[in-house]
Order: C-alpha cells, then structure tokens, then sequence
C-alpha cells in the first residue's frame, strides 16, 4: 500500500504559506574549506533559522493548516528536541496551545526552551513506551492534534522549502547532501531538488553508529534505530513509513560517516565559517571528508540542519 | 602638533582599493537579543572577514599602497594577533614578502595561520622591547616596510570601511559601538560614521581591566596599556599617537566593561545568533547589557571584531 506523498506543488505551497514566519536563511562559502577539500561546497545556514533548526519550517506548515476548530483544542508532540520548540514556537505565534511531552531527563536549557514559548510541558519516564502512552493521554484529554516530527506530510513540505530556497539561490549544484535522522528533512529536499533540477544527486548522511536508514532502504524495509551512541542527537531516529517510502523511490544513497569524522567536520565548520552548528548539522561535511575523492570539483550544497548545542558540553 | 589623520574621501578611497579583495560581510540581528535588550541591535560581521577579523581591510589597503620597490622588499610587523596574519595574506595576495616578528610563547595555531599564509617568522622574547629590537633588525636586514598593526594612516582608512559599509546598509543606526584596542577600528568607524550621519552617536567599549583607552581620553594623554588582566585578548594595546588624536577630536565616549559581561555578551551571542565571535568581540554587547535603560528603544550598531578564538581553551 502506497502513502500519499507529497510533490513539488505541495512544497511550493507550503512555501508561501510560511514565508512570512520563517528566516529565508544565507547560504555560506569557505574558500578555505574548498581549498582543503578540493570541492565547491554551498551551506544552506538553516542554524540560523528560528529555534536554530530547519524543523520550524514543518512544524509552522502544519500549525498553519490546522482548521479553526483543531486550532483552538491545540498541537501536541512528544520530543526532547528541535521539533518541541519548533511546534512551540510555531502554535505560539499563531495563539495554538501546545502540549509537549518530553523525558524526565531531557536536558534542562530544551526545557527552558519549550517552555519559554508558551508550552505545556507533561513529563514522562525516558523510554519509548512512556512517552507514546503519556502523548496517547495527552491527546485524549485535550483533544489536541498529534504532529509527527517527521513522518507527516505537512512537516515533510515544510522541511522542503529549505532545499527549494537553496537551489533557487545557487541552481548549479551537483549534488546537495542532507542529515538523515527520522528523514522529514531529507524527503523534502530530494522531493524539491529533483523537481527544480532533475539530474542532481541527491545523497543523506547519517552516523555510522545510527545506521539504520543506510540498512532500511538497502533491504528495503525499516530498521528500528538500535540504541544509537553518536554525538549526532538529532539523528536517532528510525524512518517513519511515509520518509522510508519516499526516499527508497528517490534517493541516491546514503553515506555513513564515523564519530571522529564528525567532531573534525564540527569544528572545521566552527573554525573556518565561524558559525555554530550541532553534531547532527555537520555529518554531510563528514561525508564529504570521508569521500573527497567522489566530489572533487564538483558544486556540492550541505544543508547545516542546526545550532543548537550545550555549550557546557562541547565534543572538544 | 597635530599628524595628518584620514578623512572620509580616504576612506571611500580605500575601499575602493580594497572591495575587491575582502568579503562584503552581511549585518546580522536577533529577534531574541533584542527582546531580551529592549533595543534594535544590528551586526556587522566581521568575524566572517578573510583571517576571521577587520584587520584584513587596513593590511589589504595597506600593501595595495606600496610602490612597486617597496612592495619587492616586503612588509614586516610584531604581532601575535589577529594584524599578524591579516598582514600575511593580504601580502601574500599580492606577491609581497612579509617578515612576522612574534613572541616564542605566541599560540601554535596564531604560528600555523601565519605560517599558512606564507609569512616568515622571527621568534623572539615575549617583552616589548625585544619585539621591537627584533623588529628593527629584521627591517635593516630586508629593507621592508612596517605595517603598524593600528597607528598607521592607511590602515585606520581600511578599518574605516566597515562601518561606511555598515551605514549603507543600515542607514538610520542612532548609535555605533566599536571595540577599542589600538583604536585603529575605531578612528575609521568613527570618521565614516560622523561623515555618512553627523548626528550619530559613536561610542568605544573596552574592558574595564584594560581602560586605558577611556583613561588616556578623559586626560587628554596616552596612558599605556597596564599589564591587562582581560579575556579580551584583541584590547590589550594602548592608543597610538594618530589614533588618540582622532578619537579625541570626535569620539562621544567609551564604556568600560566588566569581564563577566564580556563573558556572557560572548555566549548570548554564540547561544543565540549561532556566530562564532571572539571575547574583544563582545565588548560592544557587553556596553549594551550594562546600560540597558540608556539604548532603549534604539536602534544601535555593533561592530562585531572577530571570530579566532581556541576552541580548547573557552572561558565557559
């Protein structure tokens, strides 16, 4: 059985509905980085979007499409990460109240965070089942709308507007490499950019060790993510049906990169570009680094997913 | 007597000369900082200069000017800092020899970029006086021409371009704030911005453990530089003869600040712009958080300086 997927038109109308919410983020050079790594790189600074992760643009497309009485009984998610304060934020600047169900453990500045943009924060033992059945409760008493963070088709057209921005600023690109974590970001960009430039290559990036999207779309069924151990927290997700779905139809493939790789990607993106990116927002530079070979000379785009890291706990 | 200092036609000059060479660095601002602030700030980014600092634009207009034998023997100057490197790629850029003087104890990765960009380094005793005798000798054996890193006319015209770039794209600032060191970044900031918007308020910051800048000016002499106990490792020099002159005639004033706000203007940067920025970076900001009430409702620009600090030795 086949999902509804979605397609450009979907993420060009998504476009102009949240264009007037979200930063339309710059887009990066380096001659330095190009000179050490003998490629033409283009980064698409989605750090700099609001809540510092492209997940605003998906979460503000689905808040947007809520009808007026789904609008008023609220949004509500569980997640300890960009999709908490992105659903916050989105519902907040609309007047939608949002429930978010997050660990126990989840680290206090996200907390802070979800919090400062009006949520309703319930609390919940870290482990799957609690917080599936803890956001079941939720639902159920408030009525309010679930949002996926990524296996949803309104969030996979948000996160499509950044490589359609992308490929609207730079249109020559080769290639454009993306994180892959539960794949919402991922299905947009190769949904945007096979639309607007049929021939690019369109790859994912994700950890070594949380290989599990690399393994579902060779076997071509979904891995459950394995209790991941990467620095990349944005990646431990598995795919969801409707992400597994469009990326085993359009995918090129996927590159899995190592944990040293990663930090050395992190921070020569800190030193030379001097801008913040977390773990996760570095893997398709990792790629690159591992894989220098494979571009050389080629005009290659890197979606930079995010910034948000603990400072307090930097990988270096 | 009173030394020839630049106007603003040698400053539009300069850039000129220079614009080809350097990055147009864009003007950053955040929703958040401003709310948090209760004013309009805006960012000019300089730490995403070449080098990662201003510097590059006085030592590009700087080497631009050599005649052609002067260019053939070189440029030299004693640095450890940011004007060190700066100096050797705008020379390197051109052809032109540079000969680095720079203390034993200086950092490995200050040695590396400055290496990187082709420079030849003198090593000496980390005192100002064997700098300056090495220096000398190192001028007699080449014949090149010093570049001093701030009390030198072409290059305060090139640190002046950043704020007239600054005033063209945001051309109703009420305020500017600048970091005070040498105060070669601040005597083009506030010529260009006096020259572009006569009513505009100019104003320096520097640490409070560093305040001679603020001491020399209020007295109307230079006071050196006391041994300084600041993280703003860009604002240990004291004013030199040219640029005490010009800020003396037309700067409104200098705000010193203590160097926990330096830390935490640092990190509210970091954490909220996602921009990487060194600590002499964030004085101008930290200027901000100590006098809210007298920049509310302003709208108020900072020159952000640079971007190099040690990743393995952050002060949070």
């Amino acid at each position: 059985m086949s999902l509804k997927a979605p397609n450009f038109n979907d993420i060009k109308d998504a476009h102009e509905r949240i264009k007037a919410f979200i930063h339309k983020t710059p887009v990066f050079s380096s001659t330095s980085l190009n000179e050490i790594l003998n490629v033409d790189l283009f980064f698409k600074c989605e750090n700099f979007q609001k809540v510092g992760a492209f997940k605003f643009r998906g979460a503000t497309n689905a808040v947007r499409l809520l009808s007026a009485d789904e609008a008023k009984k609220g949004v509500t998610t569980h997640s300890s990460g960009n999709h908490a304060a992105a659903l916050s934020l989105a519902a907040e600047q609309l007047g939608v109240p949002a429930y978010i169900v997050m660990p126990e453990n989840a680290p206090e500045i996200k907390k802070k965070a979800v919090e400062g943009y009006g949520a309703k924060i319930t609390y919940c033992e870290p482990t799957t089942k609690a917080r599936e059945e803890t956001s079941s409760l939720v639902q159920k008493e408030t009525g309010a709308t679930f949002i996926h963070p990524y296996n949803n088709f309104n969030v996979v057209c948000g996160q499509g507007t950044a490589a359609m921005e992308f490929l609207n600023e730079v249109n020559d690109l080769d290639v454009i490499i993306a994180p892959v974590g539960g794949g919402g970001l991922m299905s947009g960009t190769v949904i945007s950019s096979k639309a607007i430039k049929p021939n690019i290559k369109v790859y994912g990036a994700e950890p070594l060790n949380a290989d599990d999207a690399c393994r579902s779309l060779k076997k071509g069924l979904i891995f459950p993510a394995l209790p991941p151990n990467t620095i990349a927290d944005g990646l431990l997700t598995s795919l969801g049906s409707l992400t597994f779905q469009i990326l085993h139809e359009k995918l090129d493939g996927i590159f899995t990169v190592k944990e040293e790789t990663i930090k050395k990607a992190m921070r020569m993106i800190w030193e030379r570009m001097k801008i913040i990116v977390e773990p996760s927002a570095a893997v398709p530079l990792a790629a690159i680094i591992e894989n220098k070979d494979l571009f050389k000379g080629q005009k290659v785009g890197l979606i930079l997913s995010g910034g948000n890291v603990d400072l307090d706990n930097l990988p270096f």
